[in-house]
């Protein structure tokens, strides 16, 4: 926390008082962490949105750099909150925000064939906040809580019925003309560091990207689907409700593709 | 925070990390917690919301009175999270909630002829997180650093222009036909404590109240204004940006017919 052991925040803090702040989830592989410099994109994103002041880059990298050592497979999470102050909502007008990295085991999961229900908790608009990965999630956590271990992933509507990711990962449909298509998150959602990568990966290797706006209905007839998430990297997803799908053909080439060979997800 | 004097939260709790928890700001007069039953109720309909298992009330209410003795006028804070523990966005299937209560001074307000302006910030509508005080509160956080001393609050509209509150208080419109009119509250905003009492106030002394949807043409032709926080109590609005008001007629019946008398703003 800010370069110190601790394991605890001060309870002034505006993270904690009103989700003021942002966070990244970190794939850690040999000792290293993976598209660093996707996360630092978002990060940045993030704080010109929110106006909190970003941290030095060298500082940062350093202490995750740290966590990472000597690790084959670890996840490492970095907080940034706004700091304490202000008054009520407004912020103070020089912040001092928090840092804060921590390091959790490897995650079991399932690597393919998954299996999707969709969720009933909806995500509202609000273009302010769209993209960004701040920490006031309680629209992922509702959504999250429909189930227990008996499907791998939700997918989440917005309040107007478009299909926007799954609650922890981003969404991918293979359509039946070979097009690679990805809800549009201009009103809602997390743009996932994962979810770049595959459409950069996509669009180097020839394959046609569409971002944009579409609903159930194009889950229903997709040639395939897969999710992605930068600690689990893509996977199939086999199953959506009643609805089955053979693994998309592009899969392969994506995953071998994307550097590291396969987001590291084996 | 959970009976023990604490300045700092575990890194791990959920309200930090998903602002997975909710807050009710109360007004201490003379040593107790005003309108404690209408905060209470608040929490009560959070909790059954965002499925968070209600504390104990008579161990929060002795915290809280513990807090306000001997204390003519102050602010208790008190905030509920789902506490540590889940996987990722999944909640516990047994949450040990954390409990937090926490006192600050009486603060520095107008007491009428408040400026306000209108917030470029718009809210985004979701019916599950419409009304409760959850802890992600950043949609407030941006529209009020839209300005530091130079108003007194700013009114903001949801995504689709309708008008829904102020930045941390309630709206409500004098109408020309002697109405008391403020926005419906079912798609985004904070029901607040002090905005049922007015409304009940206002039903108990004869006078139409109106819960309904509205623009900012019916704030410019309003015949007066007020707004309503469990703190300030009701408070007469002068100006918004260039539309002038005088104060409204029902304000001084309402105001006297509050218990206790005015909402103790004086």
């Amino acid at each position: 926390m800010d370069g110190v052991p601790r394991d605890s925040v001060p309870v002034s803090d505006r993270g904690l008082a009103y989700g003021d702040g942002l966070f990244e989830t970190i794939a850690v592989h040999n000792g290293k962490p993976l598209r660093w410099e996707g996360h630092w994109r978002r990060l940045e994103a993030g704080c010109v949105r929110l106006r909190i002041p970003l941290p030095d880059p060298v500082v940062v990298r350093a202490e995750i750099d740290a966590l990472s050592a000597g690790r084959s497979r670890a996840v490492v999470k970095l907080i940034l909150t706004r700091g304490p102050g202000g008054e009520g909502y407004a912020p103070p007008l020089q912040p001092e925000p928090l840092r804060i990295v921590l390091r959790r085991p490897w995650p079991a999961f399932r690597r393919e064939a998954l299996r999707l229900r969709v969720c009933r908790t909806r995500l509202g608009n609000n273009p302010v906040l769209a993209g960004i990965k701040h920490l006031g999630r309680l629209e992922q956590v509702l959504a999250r809580s429909e189930w227990g271990n008996e499907y791998d992933e939700g997918i989440v509507l917005d309040v107007n019925g478009a299909v926007i990711e799954c609650t922890a990962s981003n969404l991918f449909l293979w359509s039946r003309d070979g097009v690679l298509r990805t809800p549009a998150l201009d009103g809602c959602g997390v743009a996932g560091v994962m979810r770049e990568a595959v459409m950069e990966t996509a669009t180097r290797l020839g394959i046609a990207v569409r971002v944009d706006r579409f609903g159930l209905e194009a889950v229903e007839t997709a040639a395939g689907l897969f999710i992605t998430n930068a600690v689990t990297g893509p996977r199939w997803v086999a199953q959506v409700g009643p609805w089955h799908y053979p693994k998309p053909s592009c899969m392969e080439p994506l995953c071998q593709g994307l550097e590291p060979a396969g987001g590291v997800s084996g």
